[in-house]
């Protein structure tokens, strides 16, 4: 315990980007919950294949979720 | 808000059956909590390995599944 | 398979629409897979507490969903 | 996209906690993600009861996790 | 890793068996994947609401799954 | 119900040792509940990419985990 499940689509992070979601969001657990708790904190992040997600009933490729995060705030 | 998450079995859907899936869940949510929903509603389907899943006790292939689903009602 | 989990906030919906969420999420979902699948259709809720559930870091209560569903599509 | 899971035992965090949780992660994940993705980023709690968690088959209470915390690291 | 996630109906099961849910399956665990992993090996139980959980379209409560285990196999 | 969802990092274990899961975790369960329950008796392994699953930030590959099983209890 804590349990962080981070759930994306794939090929939207590199493998690089994974292990920075990893390690900070370890990071900002601990940050809260304190350093003792380090290794019972894990992160598991599951990845579904591009189409099996959809939002208001349309499913995202990789390439809308780059798109979007191309757009302006 | 709401996540509808569909777990299945790999290769027992085609992609046009899962967009269907992912579209008629939609739907159905929508006529349930209203249209207002509608982009704050989420499908997302999660695909297990073909063996990964067991119903009392036996792996059950998408060939399998596909057999149930020859079965008459 | 397949399990259908709908994940929503607690108070959103009455028990008689979660008892429809369950019955038309089945019968769509029967509609694409056939009728011979039903018994093994499983849909289950599982329901969060209000304020456990944060869209762009903004934790919902029941009533900003109900508000939400009363605003205009 | 993403949705992260936060997954904890009841009465260990107070709801100011679970609030810096889901403010703290989110901003995490836009820290990687970008900005543009902020209101599809979702963050949910999920608690289960004390005495349902087990670690090496030890079920596990809040008081249990808070004397984790007190331990040095 | 592994976390084994145990997914059930409130009321069905007494504090005492859900806990021997937890024991057996660790140890069920471990009987495979060896006693080294006991620590990292973790089980979660989670419950959900009488009637949130349908088969076939039918939502289920605890009374329901007693008559189902009163049944012959 | 019930459902179990075991959840492992790929390559970790073989088929037969994913069937053996499977089998057992099933078997444990049916223990508990009895045989009437068996067809209702779910067993689903869902594995995560290696590299996918951090312990304290660390990422783990399937020879990390061989590593810990080699190591003495």
């Amino acid at each position: 315990m804590p349990l962080v499940n981070v759930q994306i689509i794939e090929n939207v992070f590199t493998s690089e980007l994974k292990q920075e979601i990893i390690q900070k969001i370890t990071d900002t657990m601990i940050s809260i919950e304190g350093e003792s708790l380090r290794e019972v904190t894990w992160v598991k992040i599951d990845e579904v294949k591009e189409g099996n997600w959809g939002i208001g009933g349309h499913p995202l490729t990789a390439a809308d979720v780059h798109r979007m995060q191309m757009a302006e705030a």
